[in-house]
């Protein structure tokens, strides 16, 4: 391992197929389809690997993703509004050869990426975004949902496919998460008799962030799931209790560059390779990521290309040299910042993957 | 400017131009040194205008940004002990056409480098880190800086050229800012003092973050300064008091994509492309970049691809498709996002610039 650059991600491939594997036969055992949202790892290997195991199609939150991943699967649901010019056209272009579908919240929305689709002469699949609690994207109301469901429906480019969902707020240990799905189940079900009384059929009802995943079989209308991050993991799952750290697949390889100063340790891992995101629970006091090899250790600040870590309780002080390995607290965008990924596989090989999507920031 | 796709960085020529001239000619008025930290922009074309104005060098983070930047520059200083092999190695390679200078704050780091120097044939200049109460690297006491010093200037593949510091504690207003300015000129005058008894000279002492850039004069001994944010300049600068919002050279062009939950708006501009740092000063409260249009509006949340924004107390709210600007909180890892920015001339023409340096991670 001494002979990758640092920092570099390294990815634990038996790691990632227990990941899949665990998760699609969950999916299979609750009949439900799998579509993986692939910003958390932005690779066509990856996705390739999810599709083989059974994932039905792929969901992206780009147009660029959408071509990148275009590449391996036909059918791509957009969980974004793409609605700039150059999102929506290259989407239209792509709906010729793929099945497209876009989550929307808005009749301008609806009406922009229509215009680009009938322009092509292409058929957009639509999935109206409902607002279950997360109050980021999404219609309010069953009602808002219904009129833009109508809307959608009476325009020619476009297929009303059904609703859309991202329960973002719902992060916490499964036991506090159970209850607070009640809400959402009441909305969905009076939203799709709302549809069901004016003839639209739904015919997706698609959720499933990585922390509710292994909860879809508590919300009966999903038909579909689209978690991201549960293929590598993170200190935002460990910490909520999800997996263990072992489940997590993608670990920062970095070096230790100075112990000039008393108490700590520097690492050459920052904010430009691990990001500033701090952890969702306790963000105060969890610092930036979990380093393996000194688990008592905290990483307390990051600036661009530094780490600093207390010591903390480690009876051990690292050496000036000495390589470690960082769990992420998020790991899509520090997948984001690598130019380029190291895949280990079984017999501790390394053979470097790139980030195909990386770069697609439109 | 409809036709460039969001989220797009632009940066405005007139206003880099108006920013580089007025440090260079501070540092000129004062005789000090100009090297440019190109951690900021990561642009040959932005480095080649610094080194017209004047800049006598460049200063980079890692070994891949001396290689980049090293296509318009003969003389180059690595602010980072770069003791993994990777970058000593080319390090040690680019300095067989370059000058290379590195600055470090431990003996393992100078033996460590030594020996890729000694190996290649060439003659690294060694800057000694002292750490004048940011507390991250940097040795702690002048004696401690003597000692390193006399270690690397008996070590062939070394030469010892001075000492440097980053005062990246100081980021305050310039009054706040002036008094603690005394400890770091009392550390220096020491410092100096027992390496000019022991017969070591010290040709550069180089210091100088953009927020001390202006107050270098008062730092008697600084013989160079290493600012980088000064050619785009952010929100925390201007938070500062040390410019204005017309100084911020770079803005990133953004669609409203949402306007589903009532009291906010979303753009299409989340932590992939503005990142997840948060304002220096009253971080918890700042928000995450200033958007120009709607200068009441605060950016309360961001996700990956999504910006959050609470109105305020803004009269307008704007339209589904309506393209705005945000100033970002720290410009440096925002540059390092992006695939490409957009030049803007006087005219108003947008012309695409390459991120050069950007995916450099080593």
């Amino acid at each position: 391992m001494q002979n990758i650059p640092t920092p570099s991600l390294i990815i634990d491939l038996p790691t990632v197929k227990r990941n899949i594997a665990r998760l699609t036969d969950y999916a299979r055992q609750h009949n439900l389809a799998l579509r993986p949202h692939t910003k958390t790892h932005k690779s066509l290997r990856m996705a390739r690997m999810q599709l083989d195991a059974g994932a039905i199609g792929l969901t992206v939150a780009k147009a660029g993703e959408a071509l990148t991943m275009g590449a391996v699967c036909r059918d791509i649901f957009v969980a974004y509004p793409a609605l700039d010019p150059w999102r929506r056209e290259h989407l239209a272009t792509l709906a010729k050869t793929h099945s497209v579908r876009v989550g929307i919240d808005s009749t301008e929305a609806a009406d922009l990426i229509c215009d680009s689709a009938t322009a092509a002469g292409v058929t957009i699949g639509i999935l109206v975004d409902l607002d279950v609690g997360f109050h980021r994207t999404g219609l309010q109301s069953p009602r808002q949902a219904l009129d833009l469901a109508r809307h959608v429906s009476q325009r020619n480019g476009f297929r009303f496919d059904g609703v859309m969902f991202y329960p973002g707020h719902l992060k916490h240990p499964y036991d506090e998460q159970k209850k607070l799905l009640q809400p959402i189940n009441a909305m969905l079900e009076q939203t799709l008799d709302l549809l069901r009384r004016d003839g639209l059929e739904a015919k997706i009802v698609s959720g499933g962030s990585t922390p509710t995943a292994y909860q879809s079989h508590l919300i009966p209308a999903l038909t579909e799931i689209r978690p991201g991050t549960y293929i590598y993991n993170d200190m935002n799952t460990v910490s909520c209790g999800y997996v263990s750290l072992a489940d997590c697949a993608a670990r920062l390889a970095c070096t230790v560059i100075s112990t000039a100063v008393p108490g700590k340790f520097v690492i050459d891992a920052g904010s430009k390779s691990l990001t500033s995101d701090r952890r969702s629970i306790d963000p105060d006091n969890a610092g930036f990521g979990h380093v393996v090899e000194y688990p008592d250790a905290k990483i307390v600040r990051l600036t661009e290309e530094h780490g600093e870590v207390e010591l903390g309780k480690s009876s051990r002080t690292p050496k000036i040299g000495e390589r470690l390995h960082v769990i992420p607290n998020h790991i899509c965008p520090c997948v984001n910042l690598q130019t380029m990924t190291w895949l280990k596989d079984e017999a501790g090989n390394l053979e470097p993957m790139a980030v195909d999507a990386r770069g697609q920031v439109w």
